[in-house]
């Protein structure tokens, strides 16, 4: 932590400040400047301490210099995490792809979605049993019945599954039924399930939240990896702007800076990061050439007929022609040797 | 809703819109525009079956006509609700000041900082026993310990006591030792938590999402009241803008504007909405001049020692100064017979 | 400026970067933590140098610590500037209204709103003579003819004049013609614009950009300033934001932190910064709780039928009501001494 | 345009807003529904009307339901624009690199710049003779000096060169040296600068302002094409949001979008969109598999050198290393028979 004085900061001000700075067991480090003193504050998470000095006078800014974040960085682990969710490794050398409609609406139309992605390269299926949704009156989802379909999805077709979970008293009956737990953009800020899902020995999914900073998110990650769980994937999936033509702003800046910031694996969600399927193709290459190593897309056989977000999935035939344009893009962008 | 097809959209494209709308049981009223023709959508719930055009050919947009929230707006009740929180009414002629520490940092601090906000004129005393922290290594509160130590300052200062709930597994605890429960801003879209608190039987504080639309907002409010539970306070606490130089962006705009749109009373919470204690003082003023009904203050007695928030916190000097200011203003601008 | 190097920098990587201060001819100071380096980098307008470190390895972050203005800052000049408009002092312990119509349409209504705008207290008149329009398409203002119609109302009324110039060549032939020029919110980083502005001998308000950060403002009031003109009044009309119940999001917490950290006067515009006329009175309201030193209002005898910007402008009688609940508030909130 | 009634509207409100349009020379279309009445109001421009409505009792909400654009919309012309900047086609089948430092600083710098990026594939050479800085303090760029080693660079290598203009008095001046004019984010909605441009008979760049919507950035093309100018490229560079780990957030949505509401071509300028050179490169194959039409890249043999920017600048070794990247991603994702 360092601590700018003020311009107009007295003798006596910085004097308090130093003062503080020992009573808490820290070691001040004095620097004049020819416009002002700055005292770097030397101790282990001294930044835990910046109340300490909110209300002294003579004080311009208190500046952070170490990440709050721990296990999440890449400096605490150089290494790429790779994730298995029941064998299928996300942040490895492969693209995993995971595909579904946005909820659980019966066993036919998931059987059919399931078979259907799988035949294209798919190796999860994602879908809602529990849906937070903005508006009380909206489908709120199938519930336990709609694990059951997803479970039966998976032995039919050997696909991973991967479902939401809303709340921290679901976490152990969610678990029972899918590979990999998603946390999803309401509740990235809900700690009391972020610890739940730390707890439950399965790989979690966590999607960004709408409006949190890629440091919030890192921090998020940290409450699931400081409860033991390592395999934790992080899903961008558009953060709130003021552009209203598309539903959020995709942010795949994001896609390479978490990948230098952490270890852990980083897919994205372009069905969500646009709301409209005619730009959910783009998107999912644009996130392949960014670095994303995985992508999460709504496919639902008839989207007209969707209970939610049908605008935004993609029907059989734009699904298949993008999974053609992603292996021709992965193959040119494999690395070659620099 | 209505439904606005594209400019070159061919007659077969129209006919399909309109089959779609009869087929659902709605029915369509056809306009022809001098460019483009227009399908008004009549039924109850029209918006509700968007989904089911998102894919026909030939849309340009589709508009929502009603608003999506009912029990929460003054269409339907068009006097201003009063929330009672054990006697003390909300959302009428009084502006109600909650104040107190962030978190309950212990017995000693929190009677000196309740008796201190009694005696300058606070009906209600706030403090956190649960705490939603961004890092899971800050301190996340004192739990049922401090729930106890709000008990025993009620009853000594005859305040009533509002805190944070922040699972739904918690809140019958919660419930059973305070007069209101908080919902805080990384939990308004928390819904099992909304359900559980619109069951509860206590009046409830509904903090806005620091990235919640007003529309949001007032849906989050639909869920507590869809329970039956009809005292709900909503609270203005901050956006989170491009700004960086302020914690947040407190909007002001919504005070008055909610006002128009529902019938549930405002407070406004400028302690996290500006996030730097200078500011507090101003930003009340402000917020009871733009229409609020009440305001949720952060009081400590000695703010640089506050285990959080000790930045945004007044001290009990400026507590005071504040106090008799707002009582001039309140004064100022009681109606006059216009 | 400092310098945090990362936590796995070499010994070689920082040497680097020290040498690399001492060929820029300022001076490092090495503070070793217990986590990593820091280097304090000594020496006037050192973080204009920060481009030169930043490809070198090993550097974590760089940090800012003086601020990027000066003649704007409360530190170069500790007393509130009060500006003159022809002998209307703006900054001193009046509030003082500018109202009138958005866009100036005839010299009949002009004159209407002046004689009544006057009569209500107000002591500037606001018209736009040159208006910038997001379309093409839209009314662009009478130009020099609405000039002169500002300038008989001036002569008829005794109220001073503001108006907007939107084109560094307009300055001379605007500033013939008013008391104050004004620059709007699409310009505040028009530099040209503002250095012509700065030139021009006459008082300036300056209103924010509307996705400018409160620094990115004060830079630009810098503008004005650093070409000798000391007469600036900011004026804060609402930021964009997420939100679209309203048309901007009027930013109040600016107003008594610009007031913290620049001696200039602080107007509020609440008519473009709600863009809803029944909100303009609430809000007029909170910005002179929260300190603002006047207000830029749009009044019309007949806003249904203005040819811009009528949804958001008084009528008459909504302007009269505000005036009164003005002085009240105003004599309510006269300094005590404390 | 399309006017809702409010809910309680009485039958004399709906009347006087019917009466209101046809005194403007409007056709009101009446629609009664379940809950409320809905008038369409049918004419050519009739949203312009709309502040007619704007102080009417019994009204929700009114409309638009035309793009308020016309010449950039692909409505209006279906096929793609291809610009030609002196022989070198935007719009068409290939993907076209602008390459260049952020400031002109010197003629030798430049010419190694401009072969350096000339052999690798780039067209057109990019660099600031006008600098438009937030702060006075900063270079502000060399001026007409700067336009004679551009032209200079031209003759030497053959690429064609496109340069900032940030005043309409510049333009003839800028006009005569380039063969490209560019518009900067900053001055996006200055539309004097935006109607000269359009007279220039050059092509314009056209950024996107960084808090405009896609919409407004549409409409300021739409002041240049209105002038008779039809070379028009558009190019995203970020937007501004709440996200502070990058300098803006790169919107690549707007990409496929823009394609899909206008004919003009698009470009993406990833060194503003992110600031960070290390996300250059995934950021520029990003835009370039979402749709993007060319690059605008920021190179510079010694970015730690830099005067302006050098933090998001390329060296010559990773502009090479992008450009190798660049062709294998055009050749897998040129089109397939579909």
């Amino acid at each position: 932590m360092i601590i700018v004085m003020s311009h107009q900061a007295r003798p006596a001000q910085v004097e308090a400040v130093i003062e503080r700075v020992r009573e808490i067991g820290l070691r001040p480090e004095v620097s004049l400047g020819e416009d002002r003193t700055v005292i770097g504050v030397i101790g282990s998470n001294a930044y835990a301490y910046r109340e300490a000095f909110s209300h002294l006078e003579g004080i311009q800014q208190i500046l952070q210099i170490t990440k709050p974040y721990k296990l999440a960085s890449r400096e605490f682990q150089p290494r790429d995490t790779v994730v298995s969710v029941a064998g299928v490794e996300i942040g490895g050398d492969e693209v995993v792809v995971m595909a579904g409609p946005c909820s659980v609406e019966g066993e036919e139309m998931l059987l059919e979605t399931a078979r259907f992605v799988a035949s294209r390269g798919a190796k999860l299926l994602r879908g809602g049993a529990f849906k937070p949704r903005t508006s009380p009156y909206s489908f709120q989802g199938l519930g336990e019945d709609g694990l059951k379909m997803l479970a039966t999805a998976r032995t039919e077709t050997g696909l991973r599954v991967v479902s939401e979970v809303v709340s921290a008293g679901d976490v152990e009956l969610v678990a029972g039924y899918v590979d990999m737990l998603q946390i999803g953009t309401r509740n990235m800020q809900n700690y009391a399930l972020l610890q739940e899902v730390g707890r439950s020995g399965k790989p979690v999914l966590l999607k960004r939240g709408m409006s949190a900073t890629i440091e919030e998110w890192l921090l998020a990650a940290e409450y699931v990896l400081s409860q033991g769980n390592r395999d934790v994937v992080l899903c961008e999936r558009g953060i709130r702007t003021f552009e209203t033509a598309t539903r959020f702003t995709l942010d795949l800046n994001s896609v390479p800076l978490v990948r230098e910031l952490s270890h852990l694996p980083v897919m994205v969600d372009p069905s969500h990061g646009t709301g409209r399927w005619s730009l959910v193709r783009p998107l999912s290459l644009a996130a392949v050439a960014a670095g994303a190593q995985g992508l999460l897309l709504e496919v639902h056989p008839r989207p007209d007929q969707a209970l939610s977000d049908g605008a935004q999935s993609l029907d059989f035939e734009n699904f298949d022609l993008l999974m053609r344009q992603l292996r021709r893009l992965v193959e040119a962008t494999a690395p070659e040797p620099v």
